[in-house]
């Protein structure tokens, strides 16, 4: 008999094997008749003393919940409730509970999974996930200890229900310098981009509901709409962002209720709309009254080039919702993100957060403020900056070497993915078995479509391998892609000089 | 001008005044010909040196996107890229954009909220949430400080999407003490209990669908069931917890998805329900196949008497699926409730929970988990009872002394929670008005019920009131109750002798 003991505990472990058998006796799970363990037995199983064992089963005979007889052992009495006949007569009726899922559970559960493996040698490209080696773990832990020091008490109170006071403030000051307008109460902060994008969509959609999607898109978006019970309908990229026709085409035959759009390092393709994209789709969806769910959730990751304002900085007409992460930028285990939208809008994402889990934790977010504060945060920024660009460089050089002809990638300013498109011929989720194999593994291109199609492309994200690992993961990788093609063919090496280029 | 400086960043103030109006120009909120504020009085407005100012303005001069002239000043140019031209010519179609929210966002919007105003003097009995000044804050810093220092980069990641698994194995030794069997695996934490019973409403409901609950029952169960879109259908509570025979009934006419209840020092109530109660509630559910969300949110607060096994300690088919929270033993801050089920159960809240907030923060939890393993959180418990016991016999006894006749209040064995019935002629929500002009605030019984009916009971919760400070609201509570029944009656003092009673 195992009886789980807390030894470092202060309950006197007498006490605890009291309360374990009692509570099993009322239960039920010890039924009446039940012969308990010899006591030198259950002695020797938790590496106690006899006499402790002892004690504990005199305190249950004392309790009438057993009967003890010298050379006979002890027995379970049951409890005085008369409860176990009557569960006894019910018993024809016990038959093992089957759940019965709601549409959203199952629709959830079927979502395709891909198996990357856990091989500690392969170079991983599947996770859009900051390097752990990058983490400014010490700082953070200093600022963790520098709030809980001075105002812990009011930190671990439920606190406003947007979040921390003091980083909404300091948000607001940084989207201010990239032409954001926000009062500090506009903001409310998220466990992370995914509950601000669920919350957004649960804003403008009941399930059933249809949300347009750029595709290719972020993969864990069509979990949430799935989730939620929303459709998503998906409107093509091109090589310099949503093909802006068809979304006036799509728009135009009504029912969607939201644009959800990714316009800056976009997942999985990394590119970045220009300054005119960005006017003519807002002039688009503003015309057909459909709000923007804006996922900026590369913010502050830009490595060169000029940056180009939001489209929340662009919009006149107060349509714009945008959200955004510290996940992609410092950490994803401190799950901070936020929305930012018209008052009515971020309204009501707050209420429907109450509802469903009251607020965010506050201490890391006051953690994370005092961060930025102390100036912790662009002093990472500009760490990690000069290694993603490293990274980048480093990505294209390799791609560039060794993929097969009739391929092309995207050269993106900033962000973890390259997008890779692959001669016609290669099936990127039959490829991925062979580069797992030979120790690479990347994200395939079906999982960005809302149809899951066959597709030749694939993301790279290089959020989580160094330099040399990306060279040779990406050698790894384009032998694994050569390998497939036809005998003859492709095995000449060199393509993708062609900047930005998505296939779809 | 205001344009906000980060002084204590990296960044130098003249690049930020340079990025913040280029952002502003690009934008088109300085439209082209718009002359910018003279050198001399934007130095002055932010407190920096005018060389500083008439660098930026060179510095934009430069990139082409202003013009100036001696004694002119400068003037914006607008950008390069014709989209001005554009945008003016759209104008017309700019109008305001009016969101139109989900039924979801509405109906969670229009939920009656109660004002119970912020005087700093008065005793607040209306919310159920630890004393600040309880909080073991130094203990817990010291726990943050020591996981983030062994294993800081570990936990900054996204981590097992089910949560720390320290703190799962914790929990799951935890249960064992009361009886739960439950594994690692089968566990998943949440972002407090709020979060754990919305994802529980997920898995089992989608919208339209019905949940029974008690009633009265918790508010914010009911806005969360409003979020998602589901109908609560009320089943009475007497003296003795839920009404079993009209649960019978109620779930013999079929359609009902789930069972909420809270059977351990039940919201607003304080009741606690008997063995037999929770054995024959378990043969009713266990009948009708209808599966159980035990809520038992107040799990290590019983002051006295004897623990009684939660339903899911007796639970011999799988239908119970069982939430809990540190939010009430140790401090809401921290933000971590779980779930415990059945695999397919816990499975459909994990993928539901990972796609809509992806995981809940785990630093926190390793850090609640060691502040456990050091016996920390036991000593807490001990401590809080105490305290708790004085603040209940506290309020039973100027309940007692100062209730008008024809009272009742219940006396729970834990908990924050005290139900009041006054005579019937009192409506609770009107005397909330005389109370809070007299100092004293508590919840109104109307918002407990899903028809928000009038009620002439209340909840006071002593988690946040001192013994003294009970003393002194309890009286101020009732001297405003005998103020507003009819002259003459019940100026006699002392009732509320009997017991557990529920009046509803």
């Amino acid at each position: 008999m195992i009886i789980p003991l807390e030894r470092r505990g202060s309950r006197p472990v007498f006490r605890q094997i009291v309360d374990y058998l009692r509570r099993n006796i009322e239960s039920g799970r010890l039924p009446a008749g039940t012969k308990l363990r010899p006591i030198r037995l259950l002695a020797s199983d938790l590496g106690v003393n006899r006499e402790t064992v002892a004690d504990a089963y005199r305190e249950l005979e004392t309790l009438g919940l057993t009967q003890s007889g010298v050379g006979r052992g002890t027995f379970v009495l049951g409890t005085a409730s008369g409860a176990e006949t009557s569960s006894e007569t019910a018993a024809p009726e016990l038959r093992p509970f089957v759940p019965v899922l709601s549409r959203a559970a199952e629709a959830t559960l079927a979502l395709p999974a891909i198996d990357y493996g856990t091989e500690a040698q392969a170079v991983r490209f599947e996770r859009a996930v900051p390097d752990p080696s990058l983490y400014p773990v010490d700082e953070f832990r200093k600022a963790c200890s520098h709030v809980l020091r001075h105002g812990g008490r009011a930190l671990l109170d439920y606190g406003d229900p947007r979040g921390h006071e003091g980083l909404r403030r300091l948000l607001v000051e940084r989207l201010t310098a990239v032409g954001i307008e926000a009062e500090p109460d506009g903001v409310v902060l998220t466990a992370g981009s995914t509950q601000a994008l669920a919350l957004v969509t649960r804003v403008f959609c009941d399930p059933g509901d249809a949300v347009v999607v750029e595709e290719p898109t972020y993969a864990g978006a069509c979990a949430a709409f799935a989730a939620l019970g929303v459709r998503p309908v998906a409107v093509p990229i091109r090589r310099d962002g949503l093909d802006l026709d068809a979304l006036d085409t799509r728009l135009g035959r009504g029912g969607a209720r939201l644009l959800y759009t990714m316009p800056s390092f976009h997942n999985p393709t990394g590119i970045t709309t220009t300054l005119e994209h960005r006017r003519r789709l807002l002039e688009i969806t503003a015309r057909h009254g459909v709000p923007v769910l804006e996922d900026d959730f590369e913010k502050d990751m830009r490595v060169r080039g000029r940056p180009v304002p939001p489209l929340k900085a662009l919009d006149r007409t107060g349509q714009v919702v945008y959200v955004g992460t510290f996940s992609k930028t410092l950490f994803p285990g401190v799950r901070i993100g936020w929305i930012v939208g018209p008052p009515r809008v971020a309204g009501a994402a707050l209420v429907l957060k109450r509802a469903t889990d009251l607020a965010s934790s506050v201490p890391l977010q006051a953690a994370v403020a005092h961060f930025c504060h102390t100036g912790a945060y662009d002093r990472h920024l500009r760490r990690v900056a000069k290694e993603l660009a490293r990274r980048l460089d480093r990505a294209a050089a390799a791609l560039e070497a060794h993929l097969p002809d009739g391929s092309s990638f995207t050269r993106p300013d900033g962000g973890f993915a390259v997008w890779v498109t692959l001669p016609a011929d290669i099936d990127t989720v039959t490829l991925l078995t062979e580069a797992k194999r030979a120790g690479v593994v990347y994200s395939p291109g079906a999982i960005f479509y809302t149809d899951g199609r066959r597709s030749s492309s694939l993301r790279l994200s290089i959020g989580q391998a160094g330099a040399d690992d990306i060279e040779r993961g990406v050698r790894t990788l384009c032998d694994a892609a050569h390998a497939l093609l036809p005998s003859g063919g492709g095995r000449e090496r060199g393509a993708g000089r062609a900047a930005p280029a998505v296939h779809v």
